[in-house]
């Protein structure tokens, strides 16, 4: 059966009004209930979180417990709606850290999109958290505020459009590297796009080892004599060994390995595809609709194509990664994130799967074990 | 049995970490489930918000979802303990307000205590919510808060500690009136404490009729000719028909026919209270020890005692009223809480005790149809 998404959606979001409940876990059946639970035994609890703020963590919500926060600036591909449209989104994203990791999240929709009023609101509404998850806020305004709020704030925190995509695509890439028969040595990798996921996953990848990598944005290839590079661009140009030329994507591609989008669909032409080295490692991420189809990057002759799509084989989808990655980083409390976590959970993600093949370099997120393989593997 | 309330909520807490969770209200088993509660389907509903914003009352958790904010400031009667120290208390109103309403609510505790930074702060978060609950802020600073949250959201605003209590109080003085064959223009009523709590009722009272009324606070009777006034006090002694004159709150209290404690532990004294009118009405407030036992209040001869505690009979407690005036108010949607309000729930609370009696004014927060008379009063 063909399905109607859209309309699906709208008869599931109206039918239950959202998709996350707030639930008591303690019984308020009787005043004994109520004198344990609220006045005037609460008073207790609240005596000793003052004396020893730490002890939050065990006697309240907060250790188990996820801001995901958006301004509502950078909604999926959909561009800057406004709070109020980010709220089914952040929704989501909480119904699948406690569906999928028992984790508690609670959606914050800012009504600004102040760089500095957003890093104000977060470190004022931190205390009930345990975690903060940054989501769909534009660049170049979401590398400051994550940056900032790392050296803020004693509580972890991950942009998810930057860093649970950037592990998916490392991982990712690990694997099929792997069923192409490819040393991170090797290759040469194009990142088109270069936003807050096109930024992280560079990062990333510089990290992991991988010095070959051109970078494209819509004004083609980023190089040094380029006079409108933002100092991002500017960073990731001086960590990579092709420092660029003159010149658009399509000749950017010619030869490479392994292109990632993170552009938008039909970027990646059939020609331009078919240019590029033999068995080619084609991540097509742009969503609803890829930079290439994958039928038609298989005509141009690629090894391995990976949409952001559930209905494609190799769907590379943050969601993989950011429930497992949230537990594992709740249980360590006040550790921050760094790319070593990312790192850490992309080879867990890869290593995972035993013999990965070019229809599948990695698990789905039903796999039952996933989650806590990525839980442990930033844990150690 | 003897409960050790402390050792028990300890217990309570340290099991459970915290009384509230985050849960999924909707299916996600499959891909299929995950396209219409998350990507790609939730798109379309980001959509439809971003063109008519109101349709996040109806798609999204908005319109059932109360946030509980706090700063930490007053916490209980405890003091200043901090935004942490608030999470214990605000998650407990969180699983009340569930449990007995329906009503999902979040606590949200500000690291700051500063009135314009949380008056900014709530406006930034207040997208998500339907309604807001502020709690344990201290006075002054709190009639700030509310009067500028009223004025500049557009969803209803009300701070419990101010305007539950106050509803549970007139309505329990109603049917104070009622038990001892009192009218309201013959009572002359001491109101002991002018913070949060005492403003709050002094206004809801004065709204209701009685003009009869003599402040104190911790320097005696407040009277025109004191130069240490705050702006409420000066507006209550404009609005009621007792002046007020120089002297103590055992002097203010001679011959009245009803106190109001809202103040602490031991400020009634038994011969102050046997100094009242027959037949005399006292409600001793303070928590967790009261103004006067009931049984010494009982030996000086007043008629009608109630506490905020639950191990006495005549219980008034804000928790009467909270759930379902949220309730009701969410139904509205963008209404406001006014005095109006405060009134109506407050006369449905006293109508709903068909036959109150002298250790039964009011109705306990299990009696089930509770929560829908306020809630229903308020929708009219």
């Amino acid at each position: 059966m063909q399905h109607d998404y859209n309309k699906e959606a709208l008869e599931l979001h109206l039918k239950h009004h959202g998709k996350i409940e707030v639930v008591a876990k303690v019984p308020l059946e009787n005043r004994d209930d109520l004198s344990r639970a609220y006045s005037p035994g609460v008073g207790e609890i609240s005596k000793v979180i003052a004396e020893d703020v730490s002890k939050s963590y065990d006697l309240t919500l907060k250790g188990n417990t996820v801001a995901i926060i958006s301004d509502g600036s950078a909604i999926l591909g959909l561009g800057n709606l406004g709070s109020h449209a980010a709220i089914p989104v952040m929704e989501g994203k909480a119904a699948i850290l406690k569906t999928f990791a028992g984790v508690d999240a609670f959606p914050i929709c800012l009504d600004t999109q102040d760089t500095e009023e957003i890093i104000k609101a977060v470190k004022q509404l931190a205390p009930v958290f345990g975690a903060i998850n940054l989501e769909d806020i534009a660049a170049p305004r979401c590398f400051e505020i994550e940056e900032r709020l790392r050296r803020e704030l004693s509580i972890p925190v991950m942009h998810d459009d930057q860093w649970g995509t950037a592990t998916v695509v490392l991982a990712g890439l690990i694997n099929a590297l792997k069923v192409t028969d490819r040393t991170r040595k090797d290759v040469r990798i194009v990142v088109n796009g270069v936003g807050a996921a096109g930024v992280a996953i560079s990062r990333l990848l510089l990290s992991y080892g991988f010095s070959h990598i051109l970078f494209c944005d819509s004004k083609g290839i980023v190089h040094s004599d380029r006079t409108d590079l933002t100092k991002e661009k500017i960073e990731l140009l001086s960590k990579s060994e092709e420092k660029g030329f003159e010149g658009s994507l399509s000749q950017a591609v010619q030869g490479a390995d392994v292109f990632i989008g993170v552009s938008k669909a039909g970027a990646l032409t059939e020609e331009t595809a078919r240019s590029m080295n033999k068995d080619a490692i084609v991540f097509a991420l742009a969503n609803p609709v890829p930079e290439i189809m994958p039928d038609v990057a298989r005509e141009a002759g690629v090894a391995v194509i990976a949409t952001g799509r559930s209905d494609f084989p190799n769907q590379l989808n943050n969601s993989l990664v950011f429930p497992g990655i949230f537990k594992g980083m709740l249980a360590k409390r006040t550790a921050q994130f760094t790319d070593e976590v990312f790192m850490k959970a992309a080879l867990a993600l890869a290593a995972h799967v035993k013999n990965p093949t070019r229809d599948m370099v990695l698990p789905t997120m039903f796999d039952k074990e996933l989650v806590s393989v990525i839980a442990r593997s930033v844990q150690e």
